[in-house]
């Protein structure tokens, strides 16, 4: 019933501590620390971990992973077929539709624009379309994708989501596997990614599935915004289409590397906005709960929630 | 059962096409170039109209107002007691909760802070309070109001609204009445003004009530946002509070005296957003077939809806 932690790039003892204070009748170590008694581990907490601590583990029951997303682990090729529990939760849902929301009216309402005729004291009102005539399209419809999708329905824009398979939401065009995809991003004004990190993901957004998004839309250009996984997306392809004017405008979270090489030219185009990753930080408290309650459903018998499929990759 | 029009700063010739259109089998004339049946004139559409026009038409029934506030018609001491319209058109209160909206999420993300890094290059993350830990202030709750309050509750402010009478929003705190406005400021990290010009409204976010709103919110100083009326605002007050640091940011889309002059200190404040008198411009075609169902209801004996209370001025 022991846990061990395997936590790149976090302040790992803090997570011990949230934890310890969660769980108070169980060993709970740090892998990089040494690990007491590595048969009795039954859980592993894991982000970007150290691929050597499967191995090590021998009697693991199930990997729990910090973040909604799961590439850092369906990537390795160590990773044990046991139940992987991905992060669901409230707070991060929240933070990442507020994200999505402000960084849809920041395009749709044109800030650029005014922002730079405040710069020069000028007043001079342009026309807006209404988001009824705004189409956006959400590329992937999980947990995420959903919740920014509904808040922007009930903003009035016209909103359509791919996944891979079809999606019920009401007021929400579903278009849904490869076939359908071209379709999708044909009638697609403001493109907005939240696809996870798998085999079938990688650079999909790249530079003929840009050139399908319509010229023609309300907003008179397309904008892209990405806030789910960079290797979802081809970043040369994103530049090229900025600098063309095919692209009228983006806003990026998340990148191919982070931290975003300072020799990225995406830094210096003005309509791209770009921010380091913290679209939906997660709640460390919520999180070390969901973990401990998680590891509390599992010992009564209950089913573990958020399971990963591992063939799909989330 | 004829119509005149007294449109000021619009185009009033495209008005009248638009209106004619509508209702084909009536006199639709401009006040400015002469009315040929003044005694025949059963309405009135004015937006800042000359004041002369209502002592030249002796049988006007019903004045209906270009745009949803009042006060171009109510300051006026010419204006008869007569049935007075105003516009209520969901096309309006959407686009203004976008703005609304657009405006929370601006500050409450801290944009301008992500913005000066990116120009930098720099990549740096920073604590970002939940929106359940952010209290929005929505001060004026009618329709307007009522749908920005919605609109942020279901992001997952923490709302509560300050109106002249109680009103019952489900997870909205009432406070109402003179006697709770000070309450409701004490209350408010970021304060959205979308109340009505009235004589009671007059500079009402002054010096005093701005210095209620607290320094100890998630945002770390208080926002003041508006998108109703400017003449309810004290802008040496805002540019005071700006200067010294009271208020952390603001956004204001209405001023004291639009366009706003050039010599505005407001212009230069770099967390003041200023856009001119845009949050909610009107679609004419919606407008005009607005009033032209008025005027079929009010001929077909049924009532008028959205009349304006001539006491309260809204």
């Amino acid at each position: 019933m022991n846990l061990v932690l395997s936590l790149t790039n976090v302040n790992e003892a803090e997570w011990i501590d949230r934890l310890r204070a969660l769980l108070p009748n169980r060993k709970i170590e740090s892998w990089k620390n040494g690990v007491s008694d590595p048969e009795k581990v039954d859980y592993l907490f894991a982000w970007k971990p150290d691929p050597d601590v499967f191995a090590a583990l021998p009697n693991l029951k199930v990997i729990f992973s910090l973040g909604a997303g799961v590439d850092h682990l369906t990537s390795l090729p160590q990773l044990p077929h046991l139940p992987l529990v991905r992060i669901v939760d409230a707070d991060l849902t929240s933070r990442m539709t507020e994200w999505v929301v402000f960084q849809t009216l920041f395009h749709h309402r044109d800030h650029l624009m005014y922002a730079a005729q405040q710069e020069a004291s000028v007043w001079k009102d342009h026309k807006q379309p209404a988001a009824k005539e705004v189409r956006v399209g959400v590329l992937g419809l999980g947990e995420l994708g959903l919740s920014s999708a509904k808040a922007l329905k009930s903003l009035g824009f016209d909103v359509a989501g791919w996944s891979r398979t079809p999606k019920n939401v009401l007021g929400v065009q579903s278009f849904f596997g490869d076939s359908h995809l071209d379709d999708f991003l044909k009638r697609t004004d403001i493109l907005i990614n939240l696809l996870p990190s798998t085999p079938a993901t990688q650079k999909l957004v790249n530079a003929e599935r840009l050139a399908l998004l319509p010229q023609s839309g309300a907003l008179g250009g397309p904008v892209y915004i990405n806030a789910g996984r960079g290797a979802t997306q081809d970043e040369a392809a994103i530049d090229a289409a900025l600098t063309s004017g095919q692209l009228k405008g983006a806003s990026l979270d998340v990148f191919e590397v982070e931290p975003l090489p300072q020799t990225s030219p995406l830094w210096k185009h003005k309509n791209c906005i770009i921010t380091p990753h913290v679209a939906a930080p997660s709640d460390p408290q919520a999180l070390s709960e969901y973990v401990a309650r998680q590891i509390k459903r599992f010992e009564q018998g209950e089913p573990l929630e958020n399971l990963v499929d591992l063939e799909v990759g989330y």
